[in-house]
C-alpha cells in the first residue's frame, strides 16, 4: 500500500480541488455536496448536455479513455476520483506514476474492471461468492452447469456475466439452456459462468474509506430489483437479524481494507433462504443502493465519498430517520417528467424528489424520490406512487421492457 | 395584484430555468436546491470568485444596477428572483414591463428597500411595529427622544436606522445621546428615527408563498445576536408559547398576502419582556435565520423558494429533527477555514458544515454549522465549538470588534 500521496492542502490555506471524471448524474450529486463544504469540483464531461455538466462550474471536454485529456484535467486537482469504473488501468497508472492522487487507486479499481479477477480475489480472502468458472464456449458452459454448485443446486439455469462492461447497457444474462448460452456467446464479449443462486433478496452495504485507514458503514439495506434493475432501496433491510447486520458491516469494512479502496465501496449481496450472504457485485464510487443518504443519513454518500478522498474525517452514517425508502424514477415514453412533477409535490408535500436533467429513455435512470418515516409500508407506497407516475404518469408500475438475449438476473 | 406572468413552463416538457440575480452564499445554497429539482439556474455574478459564481455552471457577469445586464441575464430564464434587495425599482420595472416573470415583485420588494415605506404600510395594516419618524437633523431627533413611546419608555436611546441600505454593512445605529445622532447624520444617509424597544430575544418567522396563493410557515425561530449580528439560530424557539407561536406564524403569512409577496419571506420580530411581539425586518428571499432547514426541515428554505417562484406546490416545513441550532462562522484574522475544518469534523461527526467560499474578513459571515438533536443545550454547545473554531482556531468566542458610530442593536 502507498498513501504517500495522500492530499494534504488543507494545511495550505485554500480550498481543495476535486476532479470526478465522468458527469453522470452521480457527479451531479456529488457537485451538489461539494458545494456545501467549500470544495471547488471539477467534472470531465463529453458534452455540455450531460447531467454534471448541466450544473457544475468547473466542467472540462474530453475522453476519459484519452491519456492527454485525463492530464489535462487532472493538473490542478487535489484528488482525481470517479463517477464511472471505466477509465482503463493504462490510463489509471499514467495519472498515479504523474503524481496525481487518484482515489480509488488503479489497483482498487481493477477489482470493479475485471470481475473474474474480483471473484478470484474475494475467495482467496475467503469471502462467501458464488461459484464462477472462465468460459470460451457453450460447452464449458454446458460442464459448468453439469459440475456441483457451492450454494444453489448444479444444473441450469446458469448466469454468464461479461468480465468487463457489457453491451446493451447489460451484462449479465441467466440463460435456461445451451440455446441462450450461444446466443450470448455470439456477441464475442468474454464473459465467465456463475452459479444461479436461488436468492430470496438483494442486501447491499455501503462503506467509506479514508487513507488514514478511517471507514465507516451505513446501515445495511435491501435492494429491490425489477428486470435486472434496482427500483427501490429499503433503509435499514427489514427484518435482517442484528447479527447478520453487523457481519455484513464488517464485510464491507473488510472488504474496503483488503481491495485497499479509498472513497465508497458498495458491496451488493445475495442473501439466501438459509440467511447465507454472497457478494455478487462491487462498486468503488457512490452508489444507486446510497441515494437515500442524501436525506435519510446524517452525512450523504457524495459528502462521505469527498470527505474519504480528502482524508477528512469521516461523518455519521447514522440515519436521519427511522425508515428511508428511495425509488428509482425508470424513464417510460413521456419524456416530460417536470410536466409531472406538480401532482407529484402536490401529493406528497415531504418526499423528496431527485432528477438528474437526462434525457427520458425506457428504461433508463433519470431520477429518483425518498420517503422518510416510520413505517415502512406507507413509505414503499408512497415512494412507489411518486416514481410510477414521474415515469409514466400513472400511480402504477410501468410495462416490462422487451427481452433480449437470456433473461436479466 | 396581477400574477398573469405566472411561470406555466412546466408543461412545456422542459427543465424550468431560474435566473438569480446576485451570486453570494444565498445565490450558492440555492443552487445546490436546484440541483436535485432538475432545475437550469443562472446566477447574475459582479466577478468569477463570488461565492455563487464559483459553483454555477451558468453564471452571467453583469452588473445588477444596469438595465441592459439585467435584460440580456433575464433572456430565456423563465423566472427571474433575486439574492439581495438591491436592485433599482426602475431596473426591476423595465423587467417587468418586458415581460419577465420576476418574483417577489418589484412593488413588494419596495418594502425590503424603503424601510420607512415597509413601517407606514405595516402600520396601514395594524401590524405592531416600534414606533418611528423621519428625521433630518439632531434637533428631530431630540424632538422624537422627548415623545412618547409605543412600547418601550420616551427617551434616549434611541435607533437610527437607514432608509435603505447603509454604510460600512450597517444600517442601524442605537445612539445614547445627540453627539451619537450627531456623528451618524454627519454621513449624510437619509435615516429615519425609530423607538428602542427593549427587547428579551429576537424570534423570527419564515413563510413561502406561491402565485397560486398558497402559503406554508416554518417553525418560528429565536435568533441570537452579538453586535447586531446574527451569530445563532435555535429551532424552534424554546420557551414560546404555542398560541404566540401559531399567531406568529399567522402574521408571517398574512403579511406575504398582504405585500403580495411571492417567494420566501423572513420576518424579524422583537419579543418583548411582556411576550409583545413587534416587527422589526423584513426581507423577500433565503435568509439567515432560515439556514437550519437545509438538514433541518423537510424542505430546506432554498428548495422552498425555487418551488415557490416556480409556483409549484410548496414542500413540508417540518422539522426534520426535535431541535436544531445553526451558528454563524463570523470570519476572524486567519483566512484558512479549511486549515481547521479537520479540528471541527473530527470533533463532531454528526455537525453540519456549509462553507461558503468567501474570502475571510472580520465580522463577515462565512459558513454555518448546523446541529440536529433534543437537548437545546448540547446543540448550542456543539455549532457554538464549532463556528468559534472555524474562525479563530479556538473553541472561544471571538473578541468583540471595534466599534464604529452609535453602537450596534
Amino acid at each position: 500500500m502507498n498513501h504517500q500521496h495522500t492530499y494534504e492542502g488543507a494545511a495550505a490555506g485554500r480550498q481543495p480541488v476535486v476532479g470526478m471524471v465522468g458527469a453522470g448524474q452521480l457527479a451531479r450529486m456529488t457537485a451538489a455536496a461539494a458545494v456545501g463544504l467549500g470544495i471547488r469540483f471539477r467534472v470531465l464531461a463529453a458534452a455540455a448536455d450531460e447531467s454534471a455538466a448541466q450544473v457544475v462550474a468547473d466542467t472540462v471536454f474530453g475522453d476519459y479513455r484519452s491519456t492527454d485529456d485525463l492530464m489535462a484535467f487532472a493538473a490542478g486537482c487535489d484528488v482525481i476520483t470517479f463517477d464511472h469504473e471505466h477509465v482503463p488501468q493504462a490510463q489509471l497508472a499514467a495519472l498515479e506514476q504523474a503524481g496525481h492522487v487518484v482515489w480509488p487507486s488503479a489497483a482498487a479499481l481493477r477489482f470493479t474492471q475485471d470481475k473474474l479477477a474480483m471473484r478470484g480475489r474475494l475467495t482467496e480472502l475467503g469471502v462467501p461468492c458464488p461459484r464462477v468458472e472462465p468460459v470460451e464456449s457453450v460447452a464449458d458452459v454446458v460442464a459448468f452447469a453439469g459440475s456441483a454448485g457451492s450454494v444453489g443446486s448444479a444444473g441450469w439455469p446458469v448466469v454468464l456475466k461479461a468480465v468487463s462492461g457489457g453491451y446493451d447497457g447489460r451484462g449479465v444474462w441467466v440463460c435456461d439452456d445451451a440455446a441462450a448460452v450461444a446466443e450470448v456467446l455470439a456477441h464475442g464479449l468474454p464473459v465467465f459462468a456463475e452459479e444461479y443462486v436461488p436468492f430470496e433478496r438483494e442486501l447491499a452495504i455501503l462503506v467509506a474509506r479514508s487513507p488514514s485507514g478511517h471507514g465507516v458503514a451505513y446501515p445495511v439495506v435491501e435492494s429491490v430489483q425489477r428486470d435486472g434493475i434496482c427500483v427501490e432501496v429499503l433503509a435499514p433491510a427489514p427484518r435482517l437479524s442484528a447479527g447478520t447486520a453487523v457481519a455484513v458491516q464488517r464485510l464491507g469494512l473488510e472488504l474496503a481494507r483488503d481491495l485497499d479502496v479509498i472513497g465508497l465501496l458498495a458491496v451488493e449481496l445475495f442473501e439466501t433462504r438459509h440467511g447465507e450472504v454472497l457478494v455478487n457485485e462491487l462498486a468503488m464510487r457512490p452508489h444507486n443502493t446510497g441515494h437515500w443518504t442524501i436525506e435519510g443519513a446524517r452525512t450523504s454518500q457524495f459528502e462521505q465519498h469527498l470527505r474519504a478522498i480528502l482524508n477528512w474525517p469521516l461523518g455519521s452514517p447514522a440515519m436521519a430517520a427511522p425508515t428511508a425508502v428511495m425509488a428509482n424514477v425508470l424513464g417510460a415514453t413521456d419524456p416530460d417528467l417536470h410536466g409531472k412533477l406538480n401532482h407529484v409535490l402536490a401529493a406528497d408535500t415531504a418526499l423528496k424528489v431527485q432528477l438528474y436533467g437526462k434525457p427520458v429513455r425506457p428504461g433508463r435512470k433519470v431520477g429518483h424520490v425518498t420517503a422518510l418515516g416510520t413505517d415502512l409500508a406507507s413509505l414503499r407506497d408512497r415512494a412507489a406512487r411518486a416514481s410510477n407516475y414521474l415515469a409514466t404518469g400513472s400511480e402504477e408500475p410501468a410495462a416490462e421492457p422487451a427481452a433480449g438475449a437470456g433473461r436479466p438476473l
